[in-house]
């Protein structure tokens, strides 16, 4: 089934993005409209973006835990500003154990209203903050358009809430853990984002202001792939999150949120992916090494296998697969690994057992320039300096892309243009009016204000207004 | 607050219980009714079982995947006992994004139903047999009466689902992650479980057979920690789960499913915990070893602290905590420790900076006795020595407990005697009526029938009739 023709990416780049998903076998749709089952391989490379993550969590001081998945429906009316953007995609569990409920729960969206809950019981002292707590956990928002793994409803992250004594400890968490967010999309995926802050449009429901990694796919659309927030005083006072602080004065706590979600999975496909199929950066990769041996016959068969087992104990230490199906033939198995994207091929055939070498292909190097063959003896030095090439080269590529398609736009007309074939960056007066207007005819968004700016002031690329503030625009995802 | 007097086993089980969760910070009590929060502490240890499982499922051929949250209605009723087992138990999402569904979403108690609908889709040959597939999820069964993890509105767990093409491969299948829980309750929790089938009462809804894990607690009830269903075909017809084989004949499947929950958190408490708190196996303890300086003025604090420094980096290969906080006393410190069940504590004092060594102390032996002054150079292998014994020690406990608390009930009198102080393990004709009189007579039910029967054979110990058949009769959580 993988063997069959993609569409590509010119053609038409959203068939391409669903075909690769089901090709790969990464995930596929649920019976409930909207709802998707991640496939083993989609999954273990969501667990490979969980082990990078949270590792970098505990490394800044947080801890995990579980919060339920249903809040009751007066919870989410307590902020204003959070009621109002999450109540058209709630879920509600009206009915439980056969009775009709006295209070409907909602489904969770988001934890921030019943984590605030829990730390107004839990925080009393400033000694007990900050607190750092992370969860992995599944959310649901009842989205009408979805899209596999871009927009479910029901999906996968991992959702930071911190509370802290000050206004400034609250920011430099937020701006931390975007950081940490930074560092895994670069150097674990390979996805050279943008950080920056959100406008006030776009910023989540209820913050003081949102954070965001942007990402730009390979049709050049923007994709937000991961956001902090500095909630403020908001949820504090929303849910009575107080302590006494030293002088044993009652104040409100700070508090962030950061997320992370299975969105990132559609963000490695779509920055990566070639006309192929997936292509994985090895860091991430569930698999980083397959083997396919070669054989015609009954010999020739038994003297490869043999071969691919020395081959396996001298590549205990990556993450292999020896692919011995029977009834797959050598070709179909190279077309099958390559679109699933495994960063490097090992080609084992009788010619190469008898000169004790391999043939080893990468991924991201198609035809002949990414073949080589070589000595056994050094294969491990070998794959190791070829997945850091590989990785790097990814980076390196996606950065060139991304750079090539970012315009800066001076005029409207150049925006209009611009949004067209890539992302523009341009002054902007923050007003709301003129995002909107950019909104309206080209259906570009603010994407973000990133902190690189170089501090000159120009015209704002709608109003004409002096401002030293620039902004990305794009069509996103 | 943890240094506030316990309520003691031998006073009230139940509220010693429930005490220890708090104390020990491991749940706290959600808003909605029923509902739990895992907190830090007791999140770090479930991650802990969730690695040592996991590292057994894959190592036995599984891959995880996830599906989704919501099950249609329409899907329970497909096979007859399964709807009947959870219809009552069910929460209902009737309404998304505002409107009213047109058919009503079960938030899943189990998955057998959603993943049977997509097994259909996705196996087609015998060449794509077995698969097997586990998830980690969460599942929401609207219980009545609910306990900090033993049984809550919404609780955590794996759940394994397989497919195979005969039935002697699902029963295999279905024996081997029995085992594989035996082996992680006895090697990785110190739990002594017994083994063995359920009753047809007592099977899983929609089961040809389930098989348990019995562990007998602190109060010498017994706790269901984990069971494995051979599920025959019943769901394989329920949901067309077919495959053609090597005759290129139609089959249907035979397909298995297996849980362990957030209950066995329950089990672990109950198992191990004594009258100063929580005590943990040293395999699955989220801080293996806790450190406590102690001094009385600065100069000894800043040599004593540097001195934990070189403890820390000659521990850096287990899980260790340094209690570095000013605020409070070494006494309460260790009373704190203890009541979270850390294996081992390490006391630093001036005198023992002076002489280059520490103190070492056992959670498992109170006082004196568990308590020595060691080198510093030995530390490192005394640590991992004490572990190890502590370990042990803990499974030999709770094995002798086990085993002086099962009765060989020879009469209904013996029985009805032995289920008020421990087991009762007697024979038993394997009816139901037998079974339901005990079951109204004493409130014991049928805990298991296990593998290991001496052959031998009596008399029924309600009815008299003659039988082979041996079983375990306890009150149960």
């Amino acid at each position: 089934m993988t063997n069959e023709k993609l569409t590509t990416r010119d053609e038409n780049f959203s068939d391409w993005y669903n075909e690769i998903i089901q090709k790969a076998e990464m995930a596929d749709y649920a019976p409930v409209r909207g709802c998707m089952v991640i496939k083993p391989y989609g999954w273990a490379l969501w667990e490979n973006i969980q082990k990078a993550l949270d590792k970098r969590f505990k490394e800044t001081g947080h801890q995990n835990a579980a919060f339920p998945l249903f809040i009751p429906m007066s919870f989410l009316e307590k902020e204003k500003e959070h009621v109002e953007g999450f109540s058209p995609e709630l879920a509600v569990v009206t009915h439980g154990g056969g009775q009709e409920l006295e209070e409907p729960l909602v489904v969770r969206p988001t934890s921030e209203t019943i984590i605030g809950h829990m730390y107004s019981k839990w925080i009393k002292s400033y000694r007990d903050l900050p607190v750092l707590i992370n969860q992995w956990a599944n959310v649901v928002r009842w989205e009408m358009r979805t899209r596999l793994f871009l927009r479910t409803l029901e999906f996968y992250w991992q959702e930071g809430h911190t509370a802290h004594a000050t206004a400034s400890e609250a920011e430099e968490e937020t701006l931390r853990m975007l950081h940490v967010y930074e560092d895994f999309a670069v150097n674990e995926a390979a996805i050279p984002v943008i950080c920056g802050m959100k406008s006030e449009t776009e910023k989540f429901a209820g913050a003081l202001h949102s954070y965001t990694i942007e990402a730009m796919m390979g049709d050049t659309k923007a994709l937000q792939s991961g956001t902090s927030h500095n909630l403020g005083q908001n949820f504090a006072k929303a849910f009575d999150i107080q302590y006494l602080d030293e002088k044993n004065q009652l104040q409100y706590c700070w508090t962030t949120s950061w997320g992370l979600s299975t969105r990132f999975i559609g963000a490695i496909i779509m920055t990566h992916g070639d006309d192929q199929g997936l292509v994985l950066p090895p860091r991430l990769a569930p698999i980083q090494v397959v083997i396919v041996p070669i054989f015609h016959n009954v010999e020739e068969r038994e003297a490869v296998l043999q071969y691919t087992q020395k081959v396996l104990t001298a590549l205990a230490d990556f993450r292999v697969k020896l692919d011995d199906r029977f009834e797959q033939t050598p070709g179909f198995k190279f077309n099958d690994w390559e679109m699933r994207g495994v960063p490097l091929r090992i080609e084992v055939g009788p010619r190469d057992v008898a000169n004790d070498k391999l043939v080893i292909a990468r991924r991201d190097v198609p035809g002949k320039e990414g073949k080589e063959i070589i000595e056994f003896g050094t294969l491990t030095q070998k794959v190791s300096a070829l997945l850091v090439d590989i990785q790097q080269s990814l980076l390196k590529k996606a950065t060139a892309f991304r750079d090539s398609h970012i315009f800066e736009a001076q005029t409207y007309e150049d925006l209009q243009q611009s949004v067209e074939k890539g992302w523009a960056f341009s002054y902007w007066c923050e007003s709301k009016e003129c995002e909107a207007k950019i909104k309206e005819d080209t259906k570009a968004t603010t994407r973000c204000i990133p902190f690189d700016q170089d501090q000159k002031s120009g015209s704002c690329v709608v109003c004409g207004k002096e401002t030293s503030t620039k902004a990305y625009f794009a069509k996103a995802y």
